[in-house]
Parts: structure tokens; C-alpha cells; sequence
């Protein structure tokens, strides 16, 4: 199984399927195409959420900012999974999250050997969507250097940013923001775990924390915790970006 | 086969197909993913029109706006398909179609046992996708009270309105308006199939009656039979809903 | 293996794909269903450009701004892959590149017989769908007139416009935009492939030539050679489209 991810909208992705297939039987999956453009932190995210619910497979990601430079092209080992990806960051919470430890000692990092960095070349069709069906025709555990992997110790870290807990509350910021305007945070869900019915302050006004949307009315703001486990701000049946005006990168300042 | 359908745009569906592929080998094809957010009844349209194209199949189905509330989970079986989703009427359209009769006696309703229905649990990856791969793996003729499924007589349907025509006209209201901006009413197509040719009045106004777009010009209005065998306000190249002025639940008079 | 191409947007691919599937257990991969609606020309640009990656395979496409009238509906045998769409040119320029030739004499073209065309019947659902089936159950150097394909030599043709290229430069036009806003000229890239690091005129503006995005800051303009071989126009994390003032379509002046 293959699972593709990318920023490339349409009709791109349909390239690296081709190529995939003229190498390989791989059931195909798409996770999205329209992770924000050239956006590695919040591509990063969601791959960390959705990736860990999947049976073994290998990881096709394509989120690109540096591509035309001299970013290096990786494939990420992680438990019975495999990554394939640029050298950027995107791969890794998801790498951690699939190997089920916080440990690079869980993670065996490959560069995939790329001949002209530079070329005007697609690398998502060209140079990752060949690699990632090298990798399932091989095997996740048996992939080696004679297909041109060749074992790193140097590869580019993501690490989302913490959030501070206190007794009065928590800071911490928007990480990513979702298609209905759901606004994830990086503070644990713990912070707000027994307020709910109770009210707190965001960036210094108040909000109902609540444990599903349906307990506020429809068009009212709302503290949750998200499927994720982190505190969400959201409106239901509305948009919560807008509602607490805070965008992805935002402060996000909780006072109880 | 498992089909999928729901409001959640992206990337949330490929977790539901993670969870499924880690329950079944079962070919997965999208249906949509883009529904009106929240829109039980427009959901239901589609889902009418679509799913009796396919072959046998289990039908995962997340339109979901009581998530978070105590209504149950079900799953409907209808002949040789069966349906999985919320207990709020979204099914029971298709249902009815795939089971080729208007009668509840051809179909048998199942609640889904959840634990904690107003958790901060993603139902649609955490309740609906492990039901939608126990169907499918137990077969739709053979799933049963032991996997967690408990006949019900209890629970939501969802009819369309109806549309009354006379000999001047027909009243009626729009059903959907699909991405092209095309408005389907509940009028059945009878009402203008002897007046292809013809002009009607739409609320007031003047428009012609023509078997296809083609034969009115780039841009201008006209009153068509959708191949859903409804009366559907359209314009060719161009849309429908704002030529005509109407949205989703809009009144329609149509006028001989 | 089936593509599906279309202008369709969601849900109506799910109704060809539920047609396909009573047919045939042939694996199905999307191409897009956004394609720039009735945009012959564009549709046909993004098809050449991927399909020649697909293995064989049955191609059923659905760019069809003639439906409804007498148009034919027609099958391309292209070396071991078969197109299925509408006769409109649509398949005709990656046809071309599948049989790996510019002539005919490569290509087999077949009509497919469909009993009225003009009814309010879905072609991509009732007509294009079977008959992609249809061929794919065949097998492509199989499907005879018994299926219902009659050898044809009569079909529309699709020409992509060509550029002049001088010693002062080029004179071509805009193709396509890619949903980043990626303007794909006509221009050949050999007509800047000896110039990166200089600059151009484009359309009496000046312009940087450069081999990747990421040669210039974010936001700048730059003329490249896309993947696809032609010029391109577009912006570093930014929109080609916009910055240069040009549509698909619009005349491109390139200036040394």
C-alpha cells in the first residue's frame, strides 16, 4: 500500500500515480492534495494525525517549499512503515508517531540519490513518486543502499512548538487550521479536561469550554479538545478562525 | 467494496480509510467528500441519485450535525447493500432506492452500539469506519447482534418534499444545487415533458422549456429534465441557482 | 487499470464509477474531476502531459460542452492504451503522445453507437461509462463493432497553437494555468534553455529567466522551462497568473 500526500491540488498527483503503477500493483491511497501551499508544519501535522491509523505502508509526501535547491531527498524508516519525502521536516512527527517513540533510534533515515537537483524536473513524479515504489516493491525492511538509499545521520528536524501550562491558564498558538475553520492549538486538551460547563478567556475574551460542538447553539464559539487531544477553538456550524480571529501561527493565550 | 461519502472536505476521510484497511482488504471508492456541510438532506439527494449505480457494496456515510448528541449510529440493510451513518435520515433515501421499494418492510435497521456517543471522539474514523469494515467483513446478509448491531424499529427517516402540479403548473421547491449552479426541484419532469419547446413562467419570469442545455445560447436561461427525472432550472455554461435566483429549500412555481 | 477525467467537480464521477464497477473489477485511478469546465483545449493540455505516464489502461474522459447535441461519442485506440470521451478533440493531443507519433496512421478511431443523443441522459453516467467497460473488459486491441464501435475516419482534431520563435525572441500564447497560477505557454523551452540567469521581456516587461522558483525571492516573478518542456511564467510561493496579467488564452511576446 502507497499513500500519497502532497500540496499539488490537480491534476499533478495523477502523474506520480502513473509512474507508481507502471512499477508496482500498490493499492493507492490518496490523504490530500490540498495541504496548504508549501506549508511542511501543518502538512507535518496532519500526517501525524491521520498516518498512524493506517496498516504498514509506505508514505509518499510531497510538500516542497525548497524544491529547485539543494534540499536533500529522504526516505524515513519508522516501524513497519516507510516515508518517502523531501529533507524538510514534513516526514518526521509522522515518522515518530508510526515508529511509537519519541526516539531517533526508532528511525533509520536514507537519501535518495537525485541526479541534477537543479533540474527543472517535477521531483514529485520524477524523483519521489519512483522512490516510494522502489521502496514497496523491496520491502520496507529490505530497501538498501544498492537502490540507491544510502543510510544519513543528517536529515532536517520538525518539532511543533510547546505550549506552557500554568495554574492560571496556558499560552501556547494555532498550529493549523482545518477546512471548517476548526482551529487547533498546541495546548493539551488537559489543560481544559475538567472545565467543561465552565467558561475561560482566549486572547482575553470569553469562551464556554465545552466537550462537543452541539452543546453550545449554532453560530457560537466554543473551547474543546479536539480528536487530536489538543485544546480546538471552533464554532458550531461556523467557522472558528474567523469567530476568535486567530490564524494558523497566532498566540493563543488561555486564561481560566 | 466500501464506498465513503461525507462533509469533511479533507484530510479527514483518509483516516477513516486507515482504520478501514486495517479491518478489510475492501476495494474503497469516494463517492464525496464535498457535501453541503451539515445538509442531511441534500446529502441524502446525492447519495439517492449515486449509490444504485453501484454494485453490492457498504455504503460509509458521515453527514453528521448531532454529532455530539445522544442519536444513535446505525446501519441499514437494503437488499444487497447495506448503509452506515448517523441516525438521522441521511440514509434512508438510498436505502429505499437500493432496495427497490418504497416500503420499509424490504429494509432492517440496526443501532451501533457507542460507548460514549458525547465524547470528543472522531465518530466518523472512531464509530462509523470500524462498523462500515465489520459489514463488510461479517457480509451484508450476515452481520449480526454479536458484532455490536441491535435491531431497531426505532429511528429517523427523511422524506423529500413533494411537489403538487396542476393543470396550470406545478409548485414546488429546490431540492439541491449542485457545483455548476444547477437548481433541482422536487418537480417531477412529467410536468414539462410535453413542452419541450415551450416557454413557462419560473417565479414570475419567462423561461424556456428545452430537452438540453445546447439549445439555448451560451449564458442563457432554461427549464430542462435532469437526468435525476426531476425539473431543473439551468443555464447554459453558466448558473442556474443565480439566473433564476433560488437556493437550496427556495420556493418554486412553475406556471403553464 | 480505468482514468477517469472530467469537468464533473462531486458527485456525478461517483455515478460513472458505480456504472464502471457492475461492469468490470478494473482498478479505477482519478486524473481530475476539476478540470476548467467545458475548457477543451485545457483539458486536453493537462491529459497529454499525464496520461503518457499511466501504464495501459482504458482513459474515459468527460470535457463535453457539445452534450446534448449530435455530437459523436468516440473511442482512440492509441498503441496499448484506448481514450473514450466525447469527439470534441479532447483526446485527440494525448492520443498523439500515447501511440508515441504525430500521425494518424498510429491511431484507430471508433464511434460509439448511442441510441439519442439528444435526451436529458447523463453521457459521462449512461453512455461514456459502459462503453470505457466495455473496452476494458474487451481488452484494448480487441472491442469490435460487435461492442457497438464502428472504425471511423471522420473526427474533430485538436491542435495546440503554435509559437514563433525569431532571433529576437518568441511570439506564442497562454495554454493553461495550474491552479497555483502557473502560466504554461506554447513557447518551446529551448527558446530560453541558454539564457537562465538572464532576463527577457515578457510582454514589454522585464522578467529574470531562471532554472528553478527558488532562484528568486518569494514573490518575484521568473520566466522557467516547466516540466512539461514549454516556457513558463510564474512567481516564487506566489501567482504567475496575476503577476504577469495573463489568462489562458492571452498572447505571450517574449523579448531577448
Amino acid at each position: 500500500m502507497i499513500t500519497l500526500s502532497s500540496d499539488f491540488g490537480s491534476p499533478y498527483p495523477a502523474a506520480m500515480k502513473g509512474v507508481i503503477l507502471r512499477q508496482s500493483d500498490a493499492r493507492l491511497v490518496d490523504v490530500a492534495h490540498d495541504f496548504p501551499r508549501q506549508d511542511v508544519r501543518a502538512a507535518a501535522f496532519w500526517l501525524r494525525e491521520v498516518l498512524p491509523h493506517f496498516p504498514p505502508a509506505v508514505h509518499l509526501v510531497v510538500v516542497d517549499p525548497g524544491v529547485g535547491t539543494d534540499r536533500d531527498a529522504i526516505v524515513v524508516r519508522a516501524g513497519d512503515h516507510a516515508l518517502v519525502g523531501p529533507d524538510n521536516g514534513v516526514l518526521l512527527p509522522a515518522a515518530r508517531a508510526l515508529a511509537n517513540g519519541p526516539d531517533y533510534d526508532d528511525l533509520d533515515v536514507f537519501r535518495i540519490a537525485v541526479d541534477d537537483p537543479e533540474s527543472s524536473t517535477f521531483h514529485g513524479r520524477d524523483v519521489f513518486a519512483p522512490a516510494a515504489a522502489t521502496v514497496h516493491e523491496a520491502g520496507v525492511d529490505r530497501f538498501h543502499e544498492d537502490d540507491g538509499f544510502v543510510p544519513t545521520d543528517a536529515f532536517v528536524d520538525l518539532q511543533f512548538p510547546t505550549a506552557t501550562v500554568s495554574e492560571t491558564g496556558a499560552s501556547g498558538e494555532a498550529l493549523v487550521v482545518d477546512g471548517f475553520g476548526n482551529v487547533v492549538t498546541n495546548v493539551p486538551g488537559d489543560a481544559v479536561a475538567d472545565r467543561f460547563g465552565e467558561q475561560v478567556r482566549i486572547n482575553g475574551e470569553p469562551a464556554p469550554v465545552r466537550r462537543t460542538y452541539a452543546r453550545v447553539g449554532p453560530g457560537d464559539r466554543l473551547v474543546t479538545v479536539g480528536s487530536h487531544g489538543n485544546v480546538e477553538l471552533a464554532v458550531n456550524r461556523g467557522r472558528g478562525d474567523e469567530a476568535f480571529r486567530v490564524d494558523t501561527g497566532s498566540r493563543v493565550e488561555l486564561e481560566y
